[in-house]
């Protein structure tokens, strides 16, 4: 797996559970202490978010770190 | 949860899958293609890791990312 395919899977799992949520990217962003420009860039697959970023959606969303991480696998299949 | 206990703990993590495998930090950061005093210094809870090096690591373990951040909770409790 490409390392850009591995933020773009991530940033697809990250908006599957804002949306879930019904949540704006600016009412996420607010919740979670972060930027509503970078909350858009991470769901586009643009950055290489950091653990402690992913555990404060997390946090914002009640969703474990572990969950937002799901669809990505261990290998190249 | 404190942010470094979320760092503490995937550190924890990824010692506990490194030593299931069996593997020396040397091992798994040449396996990872990363530096040996890097994931020393991620086992101690030391660097807020990104989501491609947790990718590399997991992938050099054969194991989930998602995996290694199971241990880590959604919410203060």
């Amino acid at each position: 797996m490409e390392e850009t395919q591995v933020l773009a899977l991530f940033g697809k799992q990250l908006q599957i559970a804002r949306l879930t949520k019904g949540w704006s990217q600016e009412k996420l962003a607010f919740e979670a202490s972060l930027d509503r420009t970078y909350v858009s860039s991470v769901e586009r697959g643009r950055r290489n978010i950091s653990i402690i970023n992913i555990y404060k959606l997390s946090k914002a969303l009640n969703v474990t770190p572990s969950s937002l991480l799901a669809n990505i696998g261990s290998n190249d299949e």
